[in-house]
C-alpha cells in the first residue's frame, strides 16, 4: 500500500537542461534518480523499484540456466590485477585507491581476477566443472565525460558472471547457456535485443557477442538483418543441458548478418537483400566473452583432468548493465508525456487517481479498489495528494505505470470508475468490481 | 532445485587458524564467506543466501514501519562532507580517493550528507513530513585492524535509515517508530536485542540507543536487567502511526537497567535486585541517532512550517549492519559440530541426504522428496555427491539448515526416511508423504 502523499517522489517541472538523451531527462523529471556527482546517481524509490525489477529478471534467467550467485567485494587488493597483468594495463578508467596502510586497492570495474582467485582455492577437479558464477553489483568506470544519466555513469550495477569449464568445447557450451540466457531475458524485459559479433577489447580472447538494442538515440551506429525482428526466442520450458539444442539456438541467432560499427563490413551487407537490410542506432545492454585460459594460466586457476593432469580451466565471461538497462528501457519506450514501462518491469502495476480527495464517495471507492487490485497481486501507488486532476494526469503520465485507474464524482453516481492503457491511450468504463479481472486478463 | 553436486559450496576440512572467534571459523569452514584482503570479503553462494533472507526481514520491517527505501552511490563527492563540517573531522577511517580529474571523492562511512543534500533539492514544506528514507548498501570503513570475519570488515552491509521532521516531538516519534521497527526485526531474525543508551560519537546528537545482542564472544561488557530478556516485543498489528502507543513501548523497553561499559555507572547498577543483575558479553547490531539540526542547519534542509517561516529540520539516523548480524547470529546459535541456523534466516530449509547415491529407490525417493517439499513452499539443498555418509551428516551439520532429511535404502525398503532438527538434534522416522506437513509444522 502506497499514498502519494507519504512516499518520496520529486518530479521536476523544468526539463532538465544538462540532460542530453530522453532516458536521462525523463528519469530525472520522473524523480527517479538525482545525480549527486559528475556519472554517480542516487536512486530514489521510483527508480529503485524498477531497477529492482530488472535485477529480478536477470537474476531469475542466470538460475533458471544454472548459475550460481555470490557476491564479490567492490574494493580489490591491486596485487591480484598484477598476477594476471591486467593492473598496469587497465588504464585510467580504474578507479585506484590506497587504504590507511598505503596498501594499493581498486574499485572493481569487473572481477575476473576476484572470481578466478575463488575459483581456484576451492575447486581441484574436472569433476567439479562447469560452474558459472555471477553476482550483480555496483562497478566503478572512470569514463573521462560521463553522460546519458544511468546509460553511461561512472558507478554502475552490473550482473557479471564467469563460467569455469576443463575445455574450450566444454566453454562453447557454458558461452551458449549465457547467450541463451540472455536472449530470454531482454525478452522477459520487453526488448529486442540482437547478438552481434564483437571486438573483445580489454577482456580478451577471441569470441564475443554483444547484445543490442535498437533506439533512435543509441550511441552507436549498427546494421543488421531485419529477420532478427521476428526470430523466436527459446520458452521457459528450454533444456540447458541439451548441448545440440543450445547450439542450434545459437547458430539461428548467428546465421544473419548483423554487425556493429566497428566489425561492420559493407561489402558483406551488401549481400543482405536490400529489403532486409537494416541501419539504426543501437545501444549496448549486454556483452559476453569466451577467452579461454587468458586468466586461469597466469593465476594458475588448474583442475586435474580425467587422465590426472593438471590443467588450466577454460573461462568466459557475461555481462548486463540494470542501471543501463532501466534507460535503454526507456529510450525504447517513451512518448511526449513521459515513460511507457514494460509490465514486467514497471515500478507499480497501476496508478490509482482520485479525483475529489476528501469526497467522502471517491475516497471510499478508491480505498476498496487498492485493496481489491492488492488482493489480486497487484501494486498499486495511490494519488491522494490534494493536487487538481491535470497535474494528477500529467504526473501519471509522465511516471509511466501501465494502467491508470480513475475515480471521479461524476462517474462514480453511475457506479463506473475510469481505465487507461498507458501504453495505447485506450480507455473504457467499467464497474470497479470488473477491475481487477480486466487487468489481470492482460 | 538446487543439487549439491552442481553448487559451489566450497567446505573447509582445517579450521582456519587467522579467525579468533567462532562465527569467523564457521563462516570459513562452511564455505559461506572467502577473505579477499585484509577485511573484505566475498560472500559465496551459502552465505549471500543467508545475507539476502537478513535483508529480506529489515526491508519488510522498515516497510511496515513507513519508511522508504532508496539507494545511494557508494562514492560520494568529498566537497558535501565539507559543507556539513565532517571531512576533516572523520578521520582515518574514511577512505579518500581521487578520480582522474583529481576531484576528491571518499567511500561512504554512513549518508547523512548525500540523503540531506537528496532531501533539500526537493522538499520545501511541513506538509511533506514525516519521511524516513533509508538504504540497504555496502560501505566502507578503513579499520586499523579489522578482525573477526564480517563482523568487524572494512567493506560492510548497512542498513541506514534518516529520518526528516517539523520539529523534535514529530521527530521522537520518527525515533519511536525505528525503534519498535529495530525490536521486531531482531525478533523476527531469532534474537533477543535490548537497547542501551549509548554515546551518540561522530554522528552527534543527544539521543541514541545501541541494540545489544547478549553472547559470549561479544566485544565488549555490557550491564542490563534480566527483565529485558522476557519481555514482549510488538506484534505485527502495531500501529506506527499511534503516538502515545509507541511512546508506551519505547518507555518500557528503557524503564529497566542496561548499559554498555561505556555509559555504564555502578552504583545505579547496584540498585537493580541482585537476581535480576546480568553483567554479559555484548555485540551491537544496531544503533539509533536523533540529532536534530546538526546537518540541517550547515546543509540549509529547510522547510517552510505551518506560520509560513523557513525552518531547518530535525533529523534521525539508524543503522544495522546486515553483514555483521549474520556473524553475531552464529555466535549465538552453534554448537560442537556446526552453524544452526535460526528458521527465518536459514539458507535453505531443509538438508535432503541421499545416502547411496546410484541406488534406484534411494534416487527415485530423494527426487520424489524434494519435489513434494518445494511444492509446499520449502527450499531444499539436495546432497546428491558421492560421498560417504559420515561426510554428509558432517557436512549438513555444518552448514546449520533447519532440517535433516535421511533417505537411505534400510529405511526405505520399509518405506521409512529419518528427519532430524538440527537444533535439538532429535530424530523421528517417518513416511516420506508425511513429510512437508511434519515440517510446516513448526
Amino acid at each position: 500500500m502506497m499514498r502519494l502523499s507519504r512516499y518520496f517522489l520529486p518530479i521536476l517541472r523544468e526539463t532538465p537542461k544538462e540532460a542530453e538523451i530522453v532516458s536521462h531527462r525523463l528519469m530525472l523529471r520522473a524523480g527517479m534518480i538525482r545525480q549527486e556527482a559528475a556519472g554517480i546517481y542516487a536512486w530514489l524509490p521510483l527508480g529503485l523499484r524498477v531497477l529492482n525489477k530488472v535485477c529480478d529478471v536477470v537474476r531469475a534467467e542466470q538460475d533458471r540456466a544454472g548459475a550460481i550467485e555470490i557476491l564479490m567485494p567492490t574494493i580489490q587488493a591491486a596485487d591480484l590485477w598484477r598476477e594476471s597483468g591486467r593492473y598496469e594495463a587497465y588504464g585510467k578508467e580504474m578507479l585506484r585507491l590506497k587504504d590507511r596502510h598505503e596498501r594499493e586497492l581498486l574499485y572493481g570495474p569487473t572481477a575476473e581476477e576476484v572470481v578466478t582467485e575463488i575459483f581456484r582455492a576451492s575447486t581441484r577437479s574436472y569433476k567439479d566443472l562447469p560452474k558459472n558464477l555471477y553476482q550483480i553489483s555496483w562497478k566503478f568506470r572512470d569514463e573521462v565525460r560521463p553522460r546519458f544519466g544511468t546509460m553511461r555513469s561512472r558507478e554502475f550495477l552490473m550482473k557479471d558472471g564467469y563460467s569455469f569449464d576443463i575445455d574450450q568445447a566444454a566453454a562453447r557450451h557454458s558461452y551458449n547457456k549465457v547467450f541463451v540466457s540472455y536472449l530470454r531475458t531482454f525478452e522477459r524485459l520487453g526488448l529486442r535485443a540482437i547478438p552481434m559479433r564483437a571486438d573483445t577489447g580489454p577482456i580478451g580472447g577471441d569470441l564475443s557477442h554483444e547484445f543490442i538494442i535498437l533506439a533512435k538515440t543509441g550511441e552507436s551506429e549498427v546494421f543488421c538483418d531485419q529477420a532478427y525482428l521476428d526470430m523466436p526466442v527459446p520458452p521457459p520450458s528450454v533444456d540447458f543441458d541439451d548441448v545440440a539444442g543450445l547450439q542450434g539456438v545459437v547458430d539461428a541467432w548467428t546465421s544473419h548478418y548483423a554487425a556493429t560499427d566497428e566489425m561492420h563490413d559493407e561489402a558483406v551487407f551488401a549481400e543482405v537483400p536490400e529489403a532486409s537490410r537494416l541501419s539504426a542506432r543501437g545501444i549496448e545492454v549486454g556483452h559476453i566473452f569466451y577467452f579461454g585460459t587468458k586468466y586461469s594460466t597466469p593465476m594458475k586457476a588448474v583442475v586435474t583432468g580425467p587422465d590426472g593432469s593438471e590443467r588450466p580451466v577454460h573461462m568466459g565471461s557475461y555481462g548486463i548493465g540494470p542501471s543501463r538497462l532501466v534507460a535503454a528501457t526507456i529510450e525504447a519506450s517513451h512518448d511526449e508525456a513521459g515513460i511507457i514501462w514494460p509490465d514486467a518491469i514497471a515500478p507499480f502495476d497501476v496508478a490509482l487517481i482520485n479525483l475529489k480527495v476528501g469526497d467522502g464517495a471517491c475516497d471510499t471507492a478508491c480505498a476498496e479498489i487498492q485493496a481489491a487490485l492488492e488482493t489480486a497481486g497487484l501494486s498499486v501507488l495511490y494519488d491522494d495528494r490534494d493536487e487538481r486532476p491535470g497535474a494528477k494526469f500529467a504526473t501519471a503520465d509522465l511516471i509511466g505505470l501501465p494502467w491508470q485507474v480513475i475515480v471521479g464524482p461524476k462517474g462514480l453516481a453511475e457506479g463506473k470508475i475510469e481505465l487507461k492503457r498507458r501504453a495505447s491511450g485506450e480507455r473504457e468504463t467499467l464497474d470497479p468490481v470488473d477491475l481487477p479481472a480486466r487487468i489481470r486478463r492482460l
